[in-house]
């Protein structure tokens, strides 16, 4: 499946099935591009409009990173399904001797850390729809505000689904240091989400 | 822009755009559809395999339904754009004389709450899609646990939005009975999803 040609049909399709990707972290990315794609809508709705004169520099300048986040968050779909699938290639690396277990143990722990990176890129990506969305709050084509709400819900929607794929890699990482490391910067990136979409539903409110 | 055929690209090329629709109540029933698909992938993991015997009948029957809610939400997703051209072609009307004046006023009031019908159907098809996924909580596939917090999570931001959408019509509805209905429906619907929301993602932690 590439996610570049694929229909929106067949991609629910390919979803539903049986097949281990794309699955819920693929969600997670498509869920932050329409949030990001909103809010190029917003700045489409803005830029260029005499009424909002006043923002019209911070419209244009916040189109040309929301139109960058639409695109890396589909390289994170992306990438999330490859990784996944990297996973399941070492479950299925031999283990009759020792050195095969070993082998296959070492390239199951790499694996994992790989998968850990593409759900770690979508929550990165998904803040920065969110903080931009946040910018536009009272800055933006007022008829609109509702699609800058959405905007956050999507962005925020698909940073708790990523964050639920860190979780679930981090119980079978064995290298605590990492484990450590990435935890904390979790933390921090839930809480920023948290914070930011009280603000633009509030204010939307 | 027919969403039976168009590219995941495109969709989101056509979302970025100014164009009036799509916009976030097409992207609240988008995201109810991949909870379902979601829920679909979990059932086609769980039928069929030995070690799910027990939630076998459960699985197929699920499956039946979140298949079917998947195609409705797409179905409110083509009734949502559709739905807010019908507000714009009101805004549109001309406005000289007061018979013109009144027969505008008339066609826009039907036209917001034609355009409330669509967002109440995404909102009733997500709240299936969260029921249905927590019926699947521990009786069916676990290694796939995540995809299930997933689907809640997609269907609660598609409640989300498509009630920021309900509540930015009722604002300019005249008729106070239809509002007080649509209120009251509404309150209730936003706090089963936050309950179905709260138990999901219990569970799954």
């Amino acid at each position: 499946m590439d996610i570049k040609t694929v229909t929106v049909s067949d991609f629910l399709a390919e979803l539903g099935s049986g097949s281990p990707a794309p699955g819920g972290g693929s969600v997670a990315a498509l869920s932050g591009a329409m949030g990001a794609a909103l809010v190029s809508m917003l700045c489409n709705l803005t830029a260029g409009r005499p009424k909002y004169a006043d923002y019209d520099a911070l419209a244009r300048e916040t189109l040309t990173k929301s139109e960058a986040l639409t695109q890396r968050l589909l390289d994170c779909l992306r990438d999330d399904m490859s990784s996944y699938n990297g996973v399941i290639a070492a479950l299925r690396l031999p283990k009759s001797t020792d050195d095969e277990k070993a082998e296959r143990s070492r390239a199951l722990q790499e694996a994992y850390k790989s998968a850990t990176s593409a759900p770690t890129n979508t929550i990165n990506n998904c803040l920065e729809v969110m903080r931009l969305s946040k910018n536009l709050l009272g800055k933006s084509n007022a008829t609109a505000a509702c699609d800058l709400a959405a905007a956050g819900i999507e962005a925020h929607a698909g940073i708790l689904i990523a964050m639920d794929s860190i979780r679930a890699n981090l119980a079978v990482i064995h290298d605590a240091e990492y484990v450590k490391r990435v935890r904390a910067w979790a933390e921090n990136a839930e809480h920023e989400a948290e914070e930011l979409l009280r603000e633009i539903q509030e204010a939307v409110k």
